[in-house]
């Protein structure tokens, strides 16, 4: 193994301490699945059962943990969370969903709950059977060593090669009961060959029943996860799961829609919002920040095509990491999304500064002052498509020498 | 400018020296578009007008030139091709779309045409305006000095950061007529920034009147330039047009299906396949040429999908730049396709040597053995997704750190 990369410089200045959530209690050891000296398994235990919910890759080829965890997300209730890093279960054929029954099962076992009541989750090496062994034999010291304080060693054991974990909370209101929501998460951070997962996990000790949870996932993960791209490659292995175990109190809400949830649902959105740009100021080899910003468009459906269009060009990154504003490449991005677009119509600025209008250069841009621009380490596009009223916005980093250095090391 | 890049690593060894097309002139000379003391503009002369054919970007975005071929290829005559290297006449509003008719016009005039004759093509610096006066200027001097064998001072010419001139020529009998294909073209090779362009024009002799033409260079294009990625992002200027004299002689044809053009379009299949290879081998970087074929897709469009998907992913390419035979990357490629595919019905190879096999690793490959061939510097990736009978074939290259160095360089 390579040494440990430095500090992303786009890491957050401080990290949260997250209030503990009654009912929920963390543990984490070092087991040995492919890291020495460094706890690699998190069991996340409910006293009682949790409300549960889930989104995932939508990769054709999902890993071995993805799979069990689609198959019992309908029973809409947890016990436990066991997640191991450094080995992916991925591309592992029967061996691969083997391991995880055998986990489950032992994990069942051990807390007297159902298997379908385990949710599991890996990240790591793609290819290389898992080692089920190792993790169940953790399982007794894990769930004896469980505290409810534990929260922030659970953010580090699920790192792979992230330079930080990944931590977010939010207190929030739902009618008299007063909730917290904690979210952790790795990046998609293949700073090591062959690890490609991001993973997140938010709990919640709001009374939010499986179908509400679900539906307000799904809301919040399309404004937050499903907008940020280092490299528009996705993972194998993704996974965010959201659990809640009512121990704040008052009674179960099962409908999305009931409008004691909305400043739930806007905690929520913070929560998954603040932990993807935390997975995107760890990308591999991010020197900078990127929002891109699509308006004007024709439907929010293209709003977004067109943002990842130019947050996915490779000319545009390598552009941002070279302190470039080079607009001409922001062009190509909006022309090549194949959505509706006018040329002679089209507005683009970094920052508040623009620098082209109407089909052509903005002949009034101080090409000094965007170049000043160009040296913070948050860089904001606007594209204005000038088509419609649609917007979108995502987020991005920069493709620098670095993310080739990381990504070409050899393998083995 | 920068000084030239050197002469890329995957240059073929040698150049083909194309036989000369009767009644087909060409000229080059140094207007001073941008670059000092090379030639920049091209001009190709009809004696009396070529049928003529034409693909283009699918840019919502497209170049001035590009809207001028377009509005003009019903036609289906040409007197004249004329090049500039060095400004792509593109995104420059109302100024560019005047710049592009002057020039039209003044060559119309000085050689007893239509305007509407005049082909036009432009690559260079996006956003700039285009000073046309600097190509009516020697449009006098271009067209006193054309001659026969001027291709290949054609090609170096419509170079912008190519660091070689691609020329392609196929001999072929229609009927009992012996006829010539002879092809340039010019890369995307956005080794300066701001330069996004892939041209490339075609001369024939062959009497194949302009339907047929634009028939069989839309078959060949599928197969060929559309088959190749440098880094997923399409230029404002995609140019690519077909001409042909008749004056080999023989009948002229106008139905694309008739038999006696088959070996017409085998040959044309040729010559584009070999630019289009020559674009890649000259991509900004490159190091290895690498050929990704997909076999046993649901059907043709799912397989090359697929195979696009692996060849523009980031983490792929960069496994290959560190000659890594990183098969966890190629499942990822092929899962996040979102083709039908199954996990457990996958192989892949690397070369002749399969790595993985219905699901999980080859037991049977060795690791010597995949490394030795990754030091090649062309590497063949096939992914058999086992579910049906498609296949399809794409072309790319590495991404290395030069690509991000020559990309990430300040524009001004």
């Amino acid at each position: 193994m390579a040494a440990p990369a430095p500090l992303s410089p786009l890491a957050p200045k401080s990290f949260p301490t997250p209030p503990a959530i009654a009912g929920l209690r963390f543990a984490t050891v070092a087991a040995g699945v492919r890291y020495a000296d460094r706890a690699d398994v998190m069991l996340a235990l409910f006293d009682k059962p949790a409300q549960v919910a889930g989104v995932f890759t939508r990769s054709k080829c999902p890993s071995a943990p993805v799979d069990w965890c689609r198959a019992h997300l309908a029973g809409g209730e947890a016990r436990a969370l066991i997640v191991n890093s450094g080995n992916a279960n991925a591309f592992t054929g029967g061996v691969g969903a083997k391991a995880v029954a055998h986990v489950g099962e032992a994990a069942a076992k051990r807390i007297g709950a159902a298997p379908s009541q385990i949710f599991m989750a890996s990240t790591g090496v793609i290819g290389e059977p898992l080692d089920g062994e190792k993790i169940i034999a953790v399982i007794d010291a894990l769930v004896t060593k469980a505290e409810a304080g534990g929260l922030p060693e659970a953010a580090r054991a699920i790192m792979t090669t992230d330079t930080y974990p990944k931590i977010a909370t939010q207190r929030v209101r739902i009618g008299d009961t007063e909730a917290t929501i904690n979210g952790i998460a790795k990046g998609a951070g293949m700073i090591q060959p062959d690890m490609a997962t991001m993973l997140s996990f938010v709990f919640t000790d709001a009374a939010v029943a499986a179908p509400a949870l679900q539906a307000m996932l799904a809301q919040s993960v399309a404004r937050s996860f499903n907008c940020i791209t280092v490299d528009s490659d996705t993972s194998t292995s993704d996974t965010l799961l959201l659990f809640a175990t009512g121990t704040a109190g008052g009674a179960w809400i099962r409908d999305a829609a009931d409008p004691a949830l909305r400043p739930f649902q806007r905690a929520l959105d913070k929560v998954l919002l603040d932990l993807a740009h935390q997975v995107v100021r760890d990308g591999e080899g991010a020197r900078k920040f990127v929002e891109v910003r699509v308006e004007g468009a024709k439907s929010k459906k293209s709003a977004k095509r067109i943002a990842l269009s130019i947050a996915n060009s490779p000319l545009v990154k390598t552009a941002i990491a070279g302190e470039d504003a080079n607009w001409g490449r922001v062009v190509m991005a909006v022309g090549k999304a194949g959505e509706p677009a006018e040329r002679d119509k089209l507005d683009i600025s970094f920052g508040k500064i623009r620098v082209a209008r109407g089909g052509a250069r903005d002949p009034d841009y101080s090409e000094d002052q965007v170049s000043a621009y160009m040296k913070r380490d948050k860089i904001v596009i606007t594209a204005n498509i000038g088509v419609g009223r649609s917007s979108a916005k995502v987020w991005t980093c920069d493709l620098t020498k670095e993310y080739v250095a990381i990504n070409g090391d050899y393998r083995s």
